[in-house]
């Protein structure tokens, strides 16, 4: 028997992570009796006068929304950062170390419609949320030396709010997975020098086995060493180190990008597809003035759902404690989702 | 002000995994309005002739289960790990590397019974169990890296069986975890001449400030690291470095003190406590000759709750792509599973 990739078990490395995935194709043939999710809500109102993240209405905090009419950014009322807290003492002993954590947390709604996400606003609508990501990178960026933007979207990733919104927690410590990554690609780049995401590129744009679609700045890929299901990459046809970097064209172009792989996304199992979606770059704070060479900005779609709208796979008792465990190959996924049709299933 | 870890946001350092958490007490006050789970079932039968995990049940692929009384253990009918495959090609190119991955994957009944969990068990019965986890490990060990034994308890953490089981997947790699575990406790052995998490346990003996319960041979407490709320760590008290190791008076102790934590598990929400668990000692296989000095025996429970029976942490957005953060202290959370009754709500 020889090896096929799409038939026989074996592990795949992780660059970006120096981590090793678990792929095990033949496993798609088990049934599931397990947990089944809540399907998403359908139809949502387009105005909610309870919902705190709407057009006008009082907050919690007795703050008034004001009626806006493209995106709309606050600080989080419940914040997991603040930026002025006393600060632990130094610690001696190697194992019970803490150190001082200072941020702010945003929250951005990106809409005054609650019943429209990413894939179904317009083009214009679509690139407002890219400028206003990019001025509050701007305005944070100086002051943190890591600005997370991420959205979890859909009640399965823990969102506690339906109207279309992501948050912006900014830290003055670089965050673990930002931290591995900048080494691994400063390792690589030192060895190689290129930057290694964008030999990355290059090597899967001849390869073409995983790519989900593109357009002229841009591309989107199930990495080769992807852990979720239909877990993708947004990655830069030329190298750009930040969001702050990118030229109005790559921001037109990314917003398409982004309607592009959503919609893709809700069409695959006909729902409002959750996922926990966010962005990398280079450091900022401390880090504004480094080269930073060696890093790639991109974007990261990490998708639950496995078989359909309500199952999907569940990272734990190896995954928690070994190591991650998938399916379906990078490649099947990515030939499933670039098949599927480009226009989204409610507007069709 | 002071700082005060319990009101006082910080990090503190994993150095198992060389990782950070980010800890916000302050955001305990927040409201949740998200994602509320289906509550565990309660009442389950003693024996149901459509489960196949029972036994006398056929299962699906036409084996009939013994008429077991104690432990039963079968090969998983849909294993993630197969003995024989073929192996990939050699990679070489950096970004696309593949690994030959072999194994082999068990199910392990604990009981006849599918409405008793281990804190329902009689203490003959968990050291049964106990000695079963041995004996598998003196099977597998000799031929695999690595035998990872875990449970996934409760639909929430994916398992789609009710009756009360583990899994043991068995593999020729060393995993992730197990790998990173390797490395940080071999580098402090390398700097202090002593195992990393005897250290640990003793420094925690003098603190008293994290330890849930313990007995003669062991001691359960919720690490300084700790990233899920009521996240544990099973500890010996004399240096161990694997499961086979262990003495006839340490396995009845391990059978005591698993009762004791899942009796206060189950008693924090008064439901049947979800989580995933597991043991990770010194390399087998290849490494079996070798000192592994440094190792320490040790099991984990990695539970999702947070705030009752039905609502749990979600580790998505800012989790995935940047740390992991909590919300209460480990040392609240310590104190909270400590102050439980340490008899079982149900047989109160
Ligand atoms: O083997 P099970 O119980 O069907 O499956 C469960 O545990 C496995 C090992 O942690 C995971 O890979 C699966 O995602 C999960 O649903
Ligand atoms: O801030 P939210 O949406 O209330 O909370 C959600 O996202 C956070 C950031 O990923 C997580 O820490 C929470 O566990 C999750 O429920």
């Amino acid at each position: 028997m020889t090896f096929q990739a799409s038939e026989h078990q074996h592990v795949r490395y992780n660059p970006l992570r120096d981590e090793w995935v678990l792929v095990s194709p033949h496993r798609m043939k088990r049934p599931w009796s397990g947990q089944v999710e809540k399907p998403a809500e359908d139809i949502l109102p387009s105005h909610d006068p309870q919902n705190p993240l709407c057009p006008r209405v009082t907050r919690p905090n007795g703050q008034v929304n004001p009626d806006y009419e493209s995106t709309f950014v606050f600080t989080n009322d419940f914040p997991a950062l603040l930026e002025d807290v006393p600060e632990p003492p130094a610690s001696e002993d190697p194992l019970f170390q803490a150190a001082p954590a200072k941020g702010c947390c945003k929250v951005m709604c990106f809409h005054p419609r609650s019943d429209l996400t990413l894939p179904l606003m317009t083009q214009s609508e679509v690139r407002n949320v890219v400028d206003r990501w990019i001025s509050e990178m701007e305005v944070l960026g100086p002051k943190f030396n890591w600005v997370q933007i991420f959205e979890n979207k859909g009640a399965m990733m823990g969102c506690s709010n339906p109207h279309p919104h992501c948050q912006i927690w900014a830290s003055s410590f670089i965050p673990n997975e930002a931290r591995i990554k900048h080494e691994k690609q400063k390792q690589y780049f030192e060895q190689h020098g290129r930057p290694m995401l964008m030999d990355y590129v290059h090597k899967e744009l001849e390869k073409q086995e995983r790519i989900v679609c593109s357009n002229d700045s841009w591309l989107v890929l199930v990495p080769y060493w992807a852990v979720w299901p239909y877990e993708t990459m947004v990655l830069p046809k030329e190298h750009v180190r930040r969001f702050t970097d990118l030229t109005p064209e790559q921001r037109d172009s990314l917003a398409d990008i982004i309607r592009q792989i959503t919609t893709r996304y809700d069409n695959l199992f006909s729902c409002s597809f959750p996922y926990s979606m966010g962005w990398h770059g280079a450091p900022t704070g401390d880090h504004l003035q480094d080269p930073n060479e060696h890093w790639t900005f991109h974007g990261m779609f990490l998708p639950p759902l496995l078989r359909s709208a309500t199952v999907k796979k569940h990272m734990v008792g190896y995954e928690l404690l070994a190591q991650a465990q998938r399916d379906l190959t990078a490649e099947q996924a990515a030939q499933k989702l670039r098949d599927l049709p480009s226009v989204h299933y409610k507007q069709a």
